[in-house]
């Protein structure tokens, strides 16, 4: 099959972001994304949206966010993976350059949560998992889920709320450096340890943020990306897996079981032992919707044993120049979480981290070459894992 | 690259089914197309959801049909393209497949518009387009949006009322055999030039319902596929495009210019020419939310000239026997309109004619083994065209 890499990239800067439309938001990224490739609108053969917008009223986000970008007649489809929305863009665009029906395709992933005609942000993600059941006979809301598993954790494997403290402020140290972060502020512990409970033991400072945002990424077949860019960055392999719907149904609260069977798969496709998969990885991006699914990740992907990925944090094992770098552009928690755009957002910042075009201070030090990233939708229900090399992979 | 087989199909019935939820719904297709191809879930690599759900609270569809599929953890997503989402979902599997990443896939497209928690259905049809703009500013609707483009074909060809009439009378015909139609019962021209007015020059008969419904399809990779059927109806390929989200900037209105641009390029792929299209093709069903759709489609996909597609409606040509059957299964119009769905269902109607599985008095003759499916979301904001044959494709 055909090699696809990427071969531009574009990023708009999260935050409360009332001051555009998701029209307008979405073009920040794929102009910037347009411009490093020096392509235009007319060598896009194909484009794909990834918005979950149950806030936005444009029912037709794609082909809204089309003709804003001049990118009508193209083919195009929006496509949703709850908070993975922005890695299932990714793979459709993958896919399509791969099977040979396109050499180029646009990929672009936005979200306008803070604005919004029907607001119930909160309640909307709160039905996140099976609604008639859990959220409407239970009350189980986004939150109270990602407890259960904070619960469970801390139960099982010891793990302190300052090992979740250690996780937020190393992700603030790092957005503080990221100026398209929500969040460009470090926290202290004592921050961390004062702020407002949200669901215990979560707290505030444990969750990511209400974010507007979008992220762009060019995609081409080896043939044609030789043509743009002498810098591709391939995607290597994907592992995507989904979980059960009723977390009432899960039989471990401790990790999530698609990300495990997600990275398998993609580890798998790449020749990656997952026993020591850290060790191929210069730089990973995983989903820190909260505090505790970074540590969680730390283990479904095989950088952390079970039990162990708390320790990781606390022992700073996951800062640039330790172990393992992760979400050194300062994750879902401080960089912010656009669902649709978050996805696109982790591939963006790993393509510059292995070209080394990271923001200061977020720079690491890429010796192998490889990156990974981690989206998970809902609380696990869908799970996306994306591999990215410099290196030309074996077609 | 590699063949891709539809090796399975399945259809529920279409109507007001407030007898089940969304996830029993599809597996009434899913049911079906398993057994058709005498596989188990164990034996899916990876599932698609094509669902808008808008007025479905539901708002992890994917995960949670595939949870009541017993499909988890199988890698997953959910795609949109307003009233072609069905046809999107079957292009994720057919890539997917394709390019090697998989070698089976089910695809269901599934739509519960009648039973809902927050049912505006209306007027979430009627923002199809860009809603801030044109909903909110001029308050056009989606059978208004329609209504220009009969009034623009009326003014520019001279096409009657009975002209739109012959298009409802027909599928009407299909419809009262096909039983899993909403609608098993033929109209007369009378009773057409009597129903009530929706969006002049519009009738109710003019006009496809608000259906709940479902329908599968398994594919198949040429390896798996020979092993699983000796009837496999091969993809042959699709053209994919889209239109302007304002309807204000289209320069005409008595054709969709995206359904032709998707035509041409899947013409291209099959090596199809588009100036006797009609010749190639067994059977076709193709887009009839109102009338006039059926009409501007004749027209789009070479199968009229210019200003001539009333006339083949109104000479009977796309009747079984004459020139080209069109909807034999009852179209949009009579058989119903469960828009994530409608696009499967197309590919459930074409592969069950080119294998002889049709439903008494709905079978064409199959000549050539092939036939095609078209299918707009919006009003020509996205367009799939869909090519398929019994005679396995060079690849």
């Amino acid at each position: 099959m055909r090699n696809v890499a990427i071969v531009g990239t574009g990023h708009s800067k999260f935050g409360v972001r009332n001051d555009v439309s998701m029209q307008e938001l979405a073009w920040e990224a794929v102009k910037q994304a347009l411009e490093e490739a020096n392509l235009e609108q007319k060598d896009i053969q194909y484009f794909v949206v990834g918005n979950v917008g149950m806030w936005s009223a444009e029912e037709l986000p794609a082909v809204v966010v089309g003709e804003y970008c001049d990118l009508t007649p193209k083919g195009t489809m929006r496509v949703e993976a709850a908070c993975a929305t922005g890695s299932a863009a990714i793979r459709d665009a993958y896919q399509a350059i791969k099977a040979g029906e396109i050499d180029v395709a646009l990929v672009v992933g936005v979200e306008q949560m803070s604005q919004s005609p029907n607001p119930q942000v909160i309640e909307l993600i709160g039905r996140a998992g099976n609604y008639f059941w859990e959220f409407e006979n239970f009350g189980l809301t986004f939150p109270g889920y990602y407890a259960l598993y904070a619960s469970a954790y801390m139960a099982k494997y010891g793990m302190k709320e300052e090992d979740l403290g250690s996780v937020a402020v190393k992700n603030h140290y790092y957005g503080a450096r990221n100026p398209y972060a929500q969040f460009q502020k470090e926290i202290t512990m004592e921050e961390y340890l004062k702020s407002k409970p949200v669901a215990q033991p979560l707290k505030l400072l444990d969750s990511s943020p209400i974010t507007d945002g979008a992220a762009a990424l060019i995609l081409a077949s080896e043939e044609v990306a030789r043509k743009i860019t002498d810098s591709p960055v391939w995607i290597v392999s994907q592992g995507v897996a989904s979980g059960t719907a009723n977390l009432s149904r899960r039989t471990d609260f401790t990790g999530i079981e698609a990300s495990y069977v997600a990275a398998k798969e993609a580890y798998k496709r790449a020749k990656i032992d997952f026993s020591d998969a850290w060790r191929y990885f210069d730089v990973a991006d995983v989903h820190d919707c909260f505090t505790i699914a970074e540590i969680m990740a730390y283990e479904d992907l095989g950088f952390a044993k079970r039990g162990e990925g708390h320790l990781m944090a606390r022992n700073g094992e996951t800062y640039i120049g330790g172990k393992i770098p992760v979400n050194v552009d300062g994750g879902l928690k401080a960089k912010g979480h656009p669902i649709g755009a978050t996805g696109v957002s982790m591939a963006v910042s790993i393509t510059r981290q292995l070209l080394y075009r990271a923001h200061k201070g977020t720079q690491a030090d890429i010796r192998n070459g490889m990156g990974i990233t981690h989206n998970v939708g809902g609380t696990g229900h869908y799970a996306y894992i994306t591999i990215y090399s410099t290196r030309r992979p074996s077609s």
